[in-house]
């Protein structure tokens, strides 16, 4: 396995830290290559502007069609293509932060927003009658597995289904499907931590067996069993799901979820 | 009125540049004070790390802690005061921004890391058996408005019920419901603009006029109506809704709209 783990916490010494170097540590112990992008250590730059597309900047600014020729070009940013090399090496790519404000870090979307350009990304793929493009299933990442390490301030209750905060998988569910499966690869059930701030030493070990159980059965973990675009559950180019398709009492995101 | 525009694209000349010009025109031009937060223009620091929270950054450095003690003490950034101050200043908040990647670019989500503090925005009020700290439609920003405007690259369809990236009110509840009514800010229903990038010059004249329709109404708009957290329909301190309360079919996020 090729692992490539994209870090995001100002803390080396930090829950997401300690998470962080297991996950390095245990699949480096398994036999598994793995290479980290610790972008507050990087110091990743986190805003798309004109600078990132050089000469292929065009005035005014068109982020989507810039960024694709650029691409094109071979004349992204370099910071930005070691990314998506790493991307195309990994097989398995686990993104680490903390929910701040029920999403990612602002550092983490950074990457996301420069990373995932034109033509790499999105806009990748044919249009055409049974085809919307290579997404939701398709596309540049396909092939890979993708997992969400992540940690939450408040107890797991707050986000169960009746949970104020609303079910944790649809707070996740724009990360889930709308970057990572929107790219090609297969989304793992996240793993979440709650309480985050009130873990003590005493509770340490056994968080830290969890996770390298779940490090260590990635190969064999299902994936969340989203709808793929092209595979006939859609109308095209609508993009609606055809009636009668979802199960019982699935609404909203989870009409995206096969069976 | 008083209105903060908090405004994110990199690109002056683009369809939220000139939504953003067109709100401080038409709110100016009907008697209001409007203040604009330009973050590309500012420059603003996207990333959350020890040097906004000066002496108050322990070490290890605490994100919660350390900015409640900075801002307890004043301390806190003059860029990150600046904006509370604003946002004290205002009744009525509108975020423009395009949707990247399915929630907001990475400018602003650190604009919200950055500005919304543990004891400014979070971390409120005492915890008791009826009450769990002053959050969702209690808090610092309680009396104020607050209105996304945002462009969607893709068509409405496909934002819709059954479409395939989820409904847009799924997509936004984690800002309407997550960051801006947790404060304590009323929250009026988004103003979307869908197919943004094939707006022509034709399609103008009507997208501004409903623009400023919305803009012109803003005093008369009723709010999402989200539940309390602290008006009883709320298990304290589990905080999952109870039993009975919700509409026929609704789940998800939607468990949290009175009615």
């Amino acid at each position: 396995m090729k692992t490539l783990i994209v870090h995001a916490h100002p803390e080396p010494r930090s829950l997401n830290g300690s998470l962080k170097d297991l996950a390095v540590t245990t699949l480096r112990g398994a036999g598994h290559e793995v290479r980290v992008s610790d972008l507050y250590a990087m110091n990743w730059k986190a805003v798309v502007d004109a600078a990132d597309y050089g000469p292929h900047a065009s005035s005014p600014l068109k982020v989507a069609a810039d960024s694709g020729r650029a691409f094109d070009a071979g004349e992204l940013t370099a910071d930005v293509r070691a990314e998506q090399e790493k991307l195309l090496w990994a097989d398995t790519v686990i993104l680490q932060f903390p929910l701040w404000w029920y999403t990612m870090p602002a550092i983490l979307k950074g990457w996301v927003d420069r990373v995932f350009t034109y033509h790499f990304a999105y806009g990748v793929g044919e249009h055409s009658d049974t085809r919307y493009g290579e997404r939701f299933g398709e596309g540049t990442l396909a092939g890979r597995r993708a997992l969400l390490s992540v940690t939450v301030g408040g107890p797991e209750a707050h986000y169960a289904s009746r949970g104020i905060n609303g079910p944790v998988e649809d707070l996740l569910f724009p990360i889930h499907h709308g970057v990572l499966f929107y790219p090609g690869m297969e989304v793992l059930p996240p793993f979440v931590v709650h309480s985050a701030d009130r873990i003590t030493a005493d509770d340490y070990p056994d968080l830290a067996k969890a996770w390298e159980q779940r490090l260590l059965t990635l190969e064999s973990t299902e994936p969340i069993p989203f709808r793929r675009q092209n595979h006939g559950d859609y109308e095209i180019p609508s993009l609606q799901l055809k009636e009668g398709l979802e199960a019982e009492g699935r609404t909203g995101f989870g009409l995206h979820l096969r069976g």
